[in-house]
């Protein structure tokens, strides 16, 4: 049953810095508000984190937004001025963004089949795109704690959903690792977005930065 | 495996307002008494809002109840009023909706294969029907923030049993947003429906109103 | 030691008509999305529910906002058009109202002590003006639900520090029924306004109506 | 400051049959559905558990209600069932059970200074008559478990409300406790009351039964 | 992919008195204290609502406990009261009540492929059997309110567990409503049932009653 | 208000090894499967940490315990093997321990005025010798972690019920170091306690002993 | 009674630039691995909101730490580099910062009599010395959100101790508003705070700036 | 569908001490701060609990750490204590333990099919390893309550992505119990690992040996 699953995670196709695009959907300062199932700081923290997994793996990287000049408000600025030049496609009005051909086919431009979603709200502006994809045969990692929406209701059903049509869920926490494979590359590379974006992890840093390398 | 779930998700199979029924299934004042899963404000909120769904997009609709001159009460008035030329089965006896002949019969005449159900309690009300329906092919959307139930125990427990047997989680916005598709397929008809249904939307649209379209 | 807390609120000098003003403090369209510490659809419908109260008892209200023309945005309209001829401050910068003199001088016309207050958000647009106006002898009743904030942390926070100062808490029906003292003082009118904000007292009422009076 | 709290509470001036009253107070069928801070099993058993306590100790009972031939609901039955003979005070409006003459008479008949308070909801039909019986000298112990509100934000204010003016907060095991005093008072009535409303007490006694009291 | 899931709960093949038998594993005294996802009051109530739903509907009881001389107690003397012709095994030492041949021998002798199963604790007592009879072709019906265990998190898992293997979760008012199937079928009989066991739907039809029947 | 509140926490008023005596009351093997408001491993690791205080600055301790023939069981083994010496008192059936003679003279026989109190359950076994000791003048101090009971609302209604009585609220990790006041008073035994019962702080110092001293 | 407690709050006695000082007390690296009442990125964000805070309203601020040479850890960096310039004082051993003569020093250097306290843990580091500091006569503002401890449990009963003594409760915004008291006292200085540290405030000046001044 | 996860679990193959082996993967001091989806004390408990496990059954037991070096820090000392003659694997940098060939070929070389999985972090050091293992053939037992992460919603995603590839979610108690298969193998042995882990359980045992057999 889950043969097909279990062979685009593993072995040499896992997420790597040669396979996998970043979709970073609808994080719109108004739709933003909406976002209840999860803190706003933990939010907010999870989103940049996700973007600096982007950055520092040199994914490219596409942004979309929905609206943009309504109330569902500008996209937030962190993520403009770290993609300066990464697609960016404002959708005139559909919702889903697969239905946008600027957006397929900017993602169809980059060659890659694995695509990490996250977006605001997960129920619509990432559900939508992940069920299309999959039925394109893409696989689709969607991005939990980068993705919010109303509550954790919606946030279960969304997920069960997606997983049920075949999408992975992960966190960034995970992409990360998955994509990093080995600490010996690059290892101070992935230390400091651990630093930046979990505090726990920055403060085992700074007692061992204290003390030196272990005896 | 999951290829038939996503067929019916996809393209142009996707919830529409030409393939798509709305079922409300017991929203009667007794029994909502029992719903403890949602806030009664939330809950309330979310069940007119379905309702409202199926009035923007114009979906056949139909109401059922059960026991109504019982201790399960009447119909909540607000439903009764919005769709008085609905189909409306007061079932005599059978808790399954799908075992009363009118209902399967005005659930046939509609034509359409995609049922989106809403009902109290989501474990009977909702989950028989819903099971019933899937082994006569139709596709069901659970509407899972406009069905409520004793706990969350309770809930959780029937929608893994629906969907495990085929059934498709969604919830109101989800719903709406898939039947619209597009914000310039009368926007001005969804946004009046998110104004009145989410509070912190209708927060976005005054204050964006206080200040004209974005320069 | 509680004895001056007691009198203030037994006998004669109960909330009533006659001695209560509403003060409805900066229930603006952005603030309103910091508040979090209550579902979206339960605050705006205990707001609602207090300035139906203000509306129903014919009590004295007003209306203050803060830096309305800035992202703190204009008061939810919802009040506005309820209380139309109610004094309106908008403060050009005093965050505590009760640094404005134009609110005090509202408050202090009304000839009234007790003082009904809610607000966005409760540590500050709540307790400062409450901690200020109890320091000039008025009696404050803090609405615990018609008030909001970032999180329930500092919602208790602000609640310990008025109810050490001396702050009585209170509720939105609490405040309805301590107003109406007997049924029997227009019944309807307060069985309409629970009927409009309490769904589970509107399902009483529906099988209730089915049924008519008691045997 | 705490010394006449403390004096109510100790030596001789505890809770005793021969000292307290118990006041039921608006434990309706309707009411019931407004209570959302306990579960329904479990608030069931608090209010029926402290009625047993009450006949246990053969203390003075009086029952009160608040408009019950309408939406209200009736008494439930067990509580009329379990009292035949008590104070029974249908009120015909008054909302605060201490503006109704009849009901004070009935308190002050009994010749009883310290009030044993539960009633539904706890913000209204405990917290009014809390402090009016407190104007008056009466000592007020509110049982927190066999009292019901909306929610626990509601909850928590109505006892904060109640605690600065006086009121001592218990729950209904710590009510038989302290009238109880010592195990060798017919231990059996105390046994026989816990096994029946406290489940993990009950299996307890299951384990210790089967094996014979201790070597 | 789900039809044979679906096969077996539909049509005439749902759950009902003829093709189902009630397990009821290892509820027992000491067992029970383990027992933290659920209130203590909340799950006797459950326990006990099943139970009440094997009598009524005459359902094939099998009772069994494991190791009851030592710590985990006897059985809870409810249910020994309840069913004293029932099969009842308990268990020298096998944790897996599949393991001992008595009780697969009292399941078998029954005749019956539908088991509805409810036990403590559900990670081990429930689950285990369950795998087992599923492997040799029972359909296994999880009542997951009658089923107890240490925190959220164990049951959770072992539910997903059962549920990838086949298993179908259910919750006790479901069993009921599905086997009952219509009200007219001794609608007395489940309103006796339903007001024992719901206290919320107690109060409905005390309501109710006291009105007469609907105009 | 509060002067002689804070008159007996500050200077050289504080808890210290001279002035304070450990009161363990009812840690009794069935009394504590009543505790619900702390997880069981939570609950038992905070039991002894408070033992363990009692133990590394050589306080007096008094063990009592209540009915421990019957249901409620034996005192926890731990406690007895830890302080063979301490005085001991089975309670034959009072309740409240101070109504024991022996218990109170127990204490009186230490010649300390302040109360360090933690027991099971904390509204009755903590509650009622707490406010009774305090009508003599004792001073109380509260372990909020090492004392359980039913559920939070009980809990809190305890806490509250006490505070207002006078009583110092504090959990084991601030007794440690009140009486400590000094890491270089005997910093490895504090360490040790720490390490055994506060297990991040033991991983603190196991990445700390990896690396040695601070550069 | 609350008299004292107002007239510290309100009036020209209120915080401002000119009568308080902010201890920042125990925030090291070590030590912020037990906190866990907030979530980390939150507890993270309203450190570094008050440290903002203090430089805002250049406030004087004195840094503390306890035994930070060994598994505590050092100050968290960001501290150190905020203030390179405010006292900072290791404590070699004292628990209670007050006991350290250096660290009480410094405080009366300030000549200030209101001390806006946060540290690491809520238990201890704060609620020792803000007891010693109010038994000399200061005014203890106690920063909720910016202190952190072992669980809410903990946190609340330090709360509860430390308001019991006269200590007013707060959080970093509150601080913030107090101080700031006028919009118009330099808005872009709290308005880049507020971007800062409230992502949803930030959402709404994105969302404000996108469309400019309001009409 | 579900056959094969049927027959891995069922007859005489499910969990033994002949066919598993357990894999304790990255529980390091470091790593270990970053668990806050369970209680520090619950997590160090079930930890523990299921090396005891390994030990009581001498299952073959391989450890392996990350970068231990570094701020990941130690392995717990408990476990190098408990397993000193273990495989021990310290990875020098692969962050899934199944790309480290020392790791696999320690799995290999035990020739057993079935892997008891724990670690930190759930989602990375857990998720990964389990869905390379289960690619090349092998089963997965994830046992979720000795696994530790950020949150429960990287927790429930991390279990979702495990299950659907095939993983078989457990719990330490139910894996000892599915080994232990029938108390008569060495019931001294299991209850002393219950006792010692499970508080409650050994509450049971000292009752029950208070009292000696039952009759």
């Amino acid at each position: 049953m889950s043969s097909s699953v279990l062979q685009s995670q593993s072995g040499d196709n896992r997420l790597s810095p040669d396979n996998a695009v970043l979709l970073m959907i609808d994080h719109q300062a108004g739709l933003c508000q909406l976002v209840r199932d999860f803190d706003v700081d933990v939010f907010k923290n999870n989103v940049l984190a996700l973007a600096d997994i982007g950055k520092l793996f040199k994914l490219p990287v596409i942004l979309t937004t929905s609206f943009e000049k309504g109330p569902n408000g500008p996209l937030v600025p962190e993520l403009k001025a770290m993609f300066p030049d990464a697609p960016y496609i404002p959708r005139p009005g559909q919702i889903n963004a697969w239905d946008n051909p600027d957006f397929v086919a900017a993602v169809r431009a980059t060659g890659r089949k694995k695509l990490i979603m996250a977006g605001v709200v997960t129920d619509v502006c990432v559900a939508f795109p992940a069920v299309s994809a999959m039925a394109e045969d893409f696989e689709v990692y969607v991005v939990v704690d980068a993705s919010g929406t109303f509550n954790p209701v919606v946030r279960d059903a969304a997920l069960q959903r997606m997983v049920a049509a075949g999408a992975i869920p992960i966190n960034w926490f995970a992409v990360a690792c998955e994509i990093q494979r080995d600490w010996r590359n690059d290892a101070e590379g992935l230390a400091n977005l651990l630093a930046k974006h979990l505090p726990h992890y920055s403060n085992l840093m700074q007692s061992y930065n204290q003390q030196g390398p272990a005896k």
